[in-house]
């Protein structure tokens, strides 16, 4: 196998640092495979790169180290102190190649969490996206990679007003060079990636690779790219159970969701503009597969003492045969972290694959792990899945014919 | 389109008097199709016998009639008042078309429930189904009808034991003629529709043409038949949410579930006899799409007050990354009746439609509609609609190509 | 017993029509006194007017009739359609006795539901009030009552900035003369009924006679009056519940509130001016039981499918010994107006005792009945039911002396 | 302040080793007193024993260490794995002092909890009292003990039948003396306490000093005894809740509870036998407070993966005014020894200040903490907590006086 580096945006928050020790911790026999979904049949046939073997680094904006993050997510329970401890080398090694980054038009929830200027406080846009081009460079010349996959795990910014400005490679570009200071920090970060043909995964609602001029620079370079917005709680069961509904002609009349947090994230979306772009693929899902929906709201509430804890409360108001009117409930109780954290594996092992066997562009088979499956508007988690092993039997084909 | 007649075991129940009144209300305009599976895309394009012509009629060991019932259901709110007066006529003029059955091996809890002497107190087995067979025969003439699909819609007996002696239509045969009075009533009515070519459906968990000896039978004479146990509320649910957990690898340790109903049905199944049955084909979804599942119980208790409404409450332990332990919980509160009579109508649709094929034998393609599908080990809802998308492409291109 | 006349702000409304609706159901024999807290013992008791011979009028702005109302009501569940039918022609009589009022600074939301231009378009805050105490006036006049309690239930308006400007008796009447128009309706209502000697009853979180100079105006004249905020759903578990937990000595961190509803208080509570009252109310309480409350939140969305019906869900995230953490969720499914209306008729009916006995000012035995009780620091609702029972004791006491 | 021990029969248990762990935790300024009743105002101001003084030891029927123990319950959670190392001397310590028991009539599941034999395996009844009384008085002699405290926390027996025969303190002497082996274990203990004067509390529903001769032995004695069965969660829940519903006078149609526990408790109570006498205390609760409740149901499962954690689902269907059907449904999940444990504490300290004080017999102020209060037919919480406030204000008055 080849080796695989993986770049976390955003290396220091809860969803990196859970990443980075669930991989020490499978690398060091402390934890299983559970909750990984490349490591269940039929996916576990691919040929995809080691978890044991990845190798970390990333950009941050503030310092707390990722010993600390897994600390404090420890208190909540997840990782155990004694994974923490079995990992606390691993951590303390990778934390050292985790460099500064951009955080502009981040929105103010995020320039709090800033502890030093991030790069563009002090430099144009194109100095900026210079540097993190080199960042991305001498992380994979250190240590001797075939390729490193740049993951988006940053704080959710606030979304972009009037994207279609940035519709073509050469807008995006042109904006670059003009110090355009409207380009927000995701996808400035994408941009570094796909222009030297890094593959690019968008876990967060941001930007990203979203943007037309992106998704061209993908397709012409042919870089896998996927996102957006990982699919890790509420809006999973959502996509779950929401065909059961239309399969069933019962017509869903309210869907009511109500997400209560308590962890950074959570902090950040307190913030009205940086929840915007949340809710908006959150709620997508069941507009998609419940077309005749009368009404579908989700808050999402900041709730401190639950640490990294989310917890959802939907209620389901439906219509059945004879107008009967109906009722179906679930609370769904999640740590965020440990939610996330796998699916960041899996989707770097499957990038890894794809642009090994120059499987370029978007990864429209990977849209079961997203809200916001860039290019895909299947939003039945059964479906998405189906696509994905479908993938895996084309490969399966393909091993067996040569 | 040919006249379809459907013969309703049970025909003064809750779930056929559901399905009665629906189909008349939908014949006078009184309701709308939410509800019915057959009557969404793209299952409508499938060229099914109308709901408003269907013709009722039915076997019941009880005398009170199918308007008393339905008044008793509206006062549980389903259906409206209105309806039933509007439909009130035609329950009349149908319930006198119900007959005598027979209640052998169905326990005690029916027997309670028969008013004066069911068909098996007076005659031989042989001649039980002799009287079976004319009614069948009667209704079907009298009515002048092109076919009866005959429905088991009558309480949930208690399990058969030992169940291999009538593996062949020779053996069961032989045991009507030597007045075996271990066989279950369900299985007498099911062979007097099979020997007969009437379609045969079991919306009970009870035998009915589940036997080794009745499947050959079907097979024999090509007539198609379908069961069994309807699949309308907490497992149905289920069997949408458990493919999630498996599909993100996500390891579940226990699934608790528990049922409250306070209708007949749950009267009957306080009874530890009939109860048997039915957690027999709840749990085994579960066992099927999670394989290393610890735990899983199903309690079903009977709460009066409730009257046609069912709760149920689930508890969802599970395991994810990094050995974390989380939690999802649910309540389902439905009318029993509301969600089970269209499927009762969906099935007789799909049945005639089979029979004027003559697509004989088991109908592998009606999964989704199912608890435990004769047939098919696929419990996987989404899995389970894809069979019969594929039964109606099929169709699909043959009309087509004609 | 003397003749009570019961006077209604916002006589058109959910809770009035319900309470109407089911006074006149209750005289015709079509209901019993379940959820009548006055009906059972030990307060039934107590020498109170008969709710069968309770007379009705009142205000409104709308000219939607009593009728419709029920009707719209009865559509959701409540009162059942044989019930209006019972009562449709005391519910036409009663509609000819209600007027138009005022709807001074009840925000835009309430301005929508007026129909026709309420008086103080026309009118100058001085004619206002004269208007309204004639109303008062001649209702009582024309039906001959003993008294005529006036009872607001009229949409919930928003806060009061800087009430410390009415502080006084004199500073309100100065307001009047001056034609403030800062002043709210409510408490124009209340000022017409207390100058008059007429008890009042707020039942909305609205100002009413919470102004220093109505309260002082009410012991001036010795009038009852008592308020404010009808504690009937998720508040009243609230303050059954949090006791339990302070009692133990559990530390409650976080406890979350989630109501949903869908009538036209729903609506009028959507605008965040109107809201502001209301979730001041509900939010109180806690914080009286548990002083140790890290975060407490209160959310109230409107889903318009549910109609008249209140679901609440309630999330609380508590401490035990040795820092244990633990949870406990609820959901709280009620009829808005079925829980209100009794209410109104026990406040009315104690309201008439307490004048008759010549208790003046605050009631505070009727705390357990209100969020946010005038005059009394008590949430923890059996100890508020003790106030009442003392009552009923010393009311006893004193009949047996006589 | 005079020393006092506790001597706890199942002592190896969990709800034991909780209040062990936790009572030398707070020795060691490991954690605080939230979720101790008598740590908070006004219980506080009562002249206690200091829980950081308490001596501990006990019997028990099986080997495995209360170290072990602690083990096991911080692997669910509670205690932290900090605090038990913090304690492990002295559970080390403690665990020396514990003696075997008797295990006569506890059923066949404590039976299989037994390592070695207990002691009514070899010796006549008269013989097992005998050690039981001098295992008492070598305790309190050793440790120069002022008293000792006896407790319950064994493992539910089964229920007596026919307890009618030992209504006399003769009868139960007499029985003692004919070897009758009817007689339960936890009747033995509580005599050896109560003839000897050491204050006795039963943690459990099993029969302890219920029994008429030993309530007469306590009067003859003057020894302060209490019991039984500690209510920790749902039915405290209960206790507070449903007395909401009486006080608005809403029927309670059906309330429904539905427990699943994962501990050895849970193990137990699977047994049949067992659970007799826990459903018996926990539905009274119910029935005194509603008593037109027409459905009362709770259930009591074992779920293994849940450790030491308790979770119930309680539904609760009652009917409002206008005859409106409601529902109400909580969820409580709790870590049954955190709940139990400080009641243990306060338990003690209580029943030592009583003995302290020549208080004997029942001690009926302490019904809030128990199911089945001896002697107390109030249920509902508040009212319970108002007798022990009385108690604190009478025993306030008097130190004021003296
Ligand atoms: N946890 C989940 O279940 C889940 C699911 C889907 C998506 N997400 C998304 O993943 C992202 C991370 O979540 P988290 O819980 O780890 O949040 P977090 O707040 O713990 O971590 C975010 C990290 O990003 C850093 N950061 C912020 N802006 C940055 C920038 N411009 N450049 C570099 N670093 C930056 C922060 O300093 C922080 O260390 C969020 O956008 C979240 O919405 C999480
Ligand atoms: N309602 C649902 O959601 C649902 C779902 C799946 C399966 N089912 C099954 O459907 C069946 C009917 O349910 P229901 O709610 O209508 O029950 P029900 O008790 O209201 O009706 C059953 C009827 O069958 C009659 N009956 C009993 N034994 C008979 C016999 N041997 N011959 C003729 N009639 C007989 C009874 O007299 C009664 O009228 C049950 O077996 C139930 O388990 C119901
Ligand atoms: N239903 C409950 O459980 C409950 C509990 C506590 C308090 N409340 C309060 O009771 C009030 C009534 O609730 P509802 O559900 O009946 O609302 P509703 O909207 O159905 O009725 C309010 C009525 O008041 C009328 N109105 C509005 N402003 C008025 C004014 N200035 N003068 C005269 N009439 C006016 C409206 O036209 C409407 O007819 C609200 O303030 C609500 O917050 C209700
Ligand atoms: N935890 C709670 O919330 C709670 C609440 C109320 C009552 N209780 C009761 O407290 C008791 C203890 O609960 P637990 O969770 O600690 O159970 P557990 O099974 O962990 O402990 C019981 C202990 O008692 C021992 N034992 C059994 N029979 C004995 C006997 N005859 N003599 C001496 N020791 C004996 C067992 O060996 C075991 O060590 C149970 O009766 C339970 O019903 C517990
Ligand atoms: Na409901
Ligand atoms: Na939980």
């Amino acid at each position: 196998m080849t080796s695989t580096g993986v770049w976390l945006i955003g290396a220091r928050g809860n969803v990196a640092t859970t990443a980075i020790a669930g991989a020490r911790a499978l690398a060091r026999g402390e934890t299983d495979t559970t909750g990984l979904v490349t490591a269940r049949e039929p996916y576990s046939r691919l040929a995809l790169p080691d978890v044991e073997e990845l190798v970390f680094g990333g950009h941050d904006i503030r310092e707390k180290s990722l010993l600390e993050t897994a600390r404090d997510l420890s208190s909540s329970g997840v990782p155990s102190p004694e994974t923490v401890d079995a990992v606390a080398e691993d951590l303390r090694r990778i934390d050292r190649r985790i460099e500064t980054g951009t955080a502009m038009n981040c929105g103010a929830a995020v320039d709090d969490l800033a502890d030093e200027g991030p790069l563009d406080d002090r430099l144009s846009v194109d100095e900026v996206v210079e540097r993190i081009r080199d960042d991305y460079r001498a992380f994979r010349r250190e240590h001797g990679l075939d390729r490193v996959v740049v993951v988006n795990v940053a704080s959710t910014e606030p979304p972009l007003d009037d994207s279609g400005r940035y519709d073509t490679i050469d807008a995006f570009e042109r904006a670059i060079a003009a110090d355009d200071r409207d380009l927000p920090a995701s996808a400035l970060y994408a941009y570094a990636a796909l222009v030297d043909e890094h593959p690019y995964l968008n876990f967060t609602p941001s930007t990203g690779s979203a943007l037309g001029g992106l998704r061209e620079l993908a397709d012409d370079r042919d870089v896998p790219h996927t996102g957006r917005d990982a699919k890790t709680g509420e809006t999973l069961v959502k996509s779950a159970l929401a065909p059961m509904f239309a399969g069933r002609n019962l017509r869903v009349r309210s869907w009511e969701g109500h997400n209560i947090l308590g962890n950074d994230d959570g902090r950040v979306l307190e913030d009205e503009a940086n929840k915007a772009g949340k809710l908006a693929s959150k709620g997508g899902v069941l507009d998609s597969i419940l077309p005749g929906l009368e009404h579908n709201r989700v808050r999402i509430d900041y709730t401190p003492s639950l640490g990294d804890w989310k917890t959802a409360w939907d209620y389901v108001h439906f219509e059945g045969f004879l107008n009967t009117e109906m009722t179906m409930q679930f609370t769904w109780e999640g740590s965020d972290s440990a939610l996330a954290a796998p699916l960041v594996l899996d989707l770097v092992r499957l990038l890894a694959h794809a642009d090994e066997r120059g499987e370029g562009g978007l990864q429209r088979h990977l849209a079961s792990f997203f809200k916001a499956p860039l290019g895909v508007d299947e939003h039945d988690l059964s479906r998405q899945f189906a696509l994905l092993d479908e993938y895996v039997d084309r490969h399966a084909r393909e091993a067996a014919v040569e």
